[in-house]
């Protein structure tokens, strides 16, 4: 198993202090995401400008696509994303278009788990040719001050077993690391706590030092 | 049961098509939406122009949110959309957000049926205060040249039954409309149908007139 990215989620109403973010912290993240609520109010200059700032990250177009899916995954791999999430609860046929056109440039859908899925709706995307999704702890859970559950822990198991690669957001911090040493993690994804922290890149290498102690180098 | 609405879709890459198109037709319809994809690249200002193109029509933000819902609902009626959508995955947290921020600035929110949802959803949706939602014909039976079937039509019923009020969308021409005589329609939502007329302002009238036959002045 590979080791763990670490993903910068900017999720701003404007472009100036994302991509001053970026700037600050694309040394020490692996994957610089361009948040839905940036996307929605910057549109596809979001994805350019930070494609143009961060040459060589993976660039993720948060766009949590539903319908549509052939034409938005050309606009975002065209502006420089290498990953597109479409949501789950799409139909699967936008899944699949979405995912030609990935592999057509060399790019990957990630599916964004969100309310109703099941584990069924998981192995049908796994068979369509997806590899990624993202788990979110439950709202709830976040907000009540709970840590993650071992339903979740047991749910992210069981997709990783499908043969599904996570990556995992929800006020992830370095601390809670060690709970996912078991899960087929793809990236941790933080937003405010790297970009809210008095220290954004201490609080990035707390991260990269933790991955690196659990999943190794 | 007050007449069903004709909703424009607009559902471009840019910004200028989608102009033009209002500019066209915004005499014609009741509401002009800005298309999910129009709003992924041309970002907020898509709804703050077709806002002042047309300062009189109910603008829609199709938004589709997952997540968020209080900041990006600020953001779209802050920018001058009158109703904003979310879609049927979204948390019931985002949705009551979302909802909030919508009654306080006179707005309303859509819920866009999309994949796996329930009436038992759509009975929590009410209760939390939503009154709309929109439904997509299935897009398989789209693509096969079926039409509306009978399944779509009664799950549009026990909708309506639950008190939410339906925008129908998918292929809609002026011929399909008595399906829906049953049906509480909010609004009927053409795209392609319209933009892609040889005589735009034609079908918008066709559409008008086959609403007025049907519902009443």
């Amino acid at each position: 198993m590979s080791r763990p990215l670490l993903q910068l989620a900017l999720d701003y109403t404007e472009l100036p202090p994302a991509l001053s973010d970026a700037l600050l912290l694309r040394d020490s993240v692996d994957i610089i995401e361009a948040g839905t609520l940036l996307c929605l109010t910057e549109g596809l200059e979001a994805v350019r400008q930070l494609r143009k700032l961060c040459p060589h990250k993976i660039i993720v177009a948060d766009w949590k696509v539903a319908d549509a899916g052939e034409t938005l995954a050309k606009q975002a791999f065209d502006a420089g994303a290498n990953w597109m999430t479409v949501i789950c609860a799409a139909p699967l046929a936008t899944v699949e278009k979405a995912h030609q056109v990935a592999m057509e440039r060399g790019g990957e859908i990630q599916i964004e788990l969100f309310g109703n899925w099941t584990f069924d709706d998981a192995r049908a995307w796994h068979k369509a040719g997806i590899r990624q999704a993202i788990y979110h702890r439950g709202r709830d859970a976040q907000a009540s001050g709970q840590t993650w559950g071992e339903a979740d822990l047991a749910r992210m198991k069981t997709l990783s077993d499908i043969g599904l690669e996570l990556s995992i957001t929800g006020g992830i911090t370095p601390q809670d690391l060690p709970l996912f040493r078991d899960i087929k993690v793809k990236a941790f994804i933080a937003g405010r706590a790297l970009s809210g922290a008095a220290n954004p890149q201490h609080v990035a290498q707390d991260f990269q030092t933790q991955i690196r102690d659990i999943w190794g180098a």
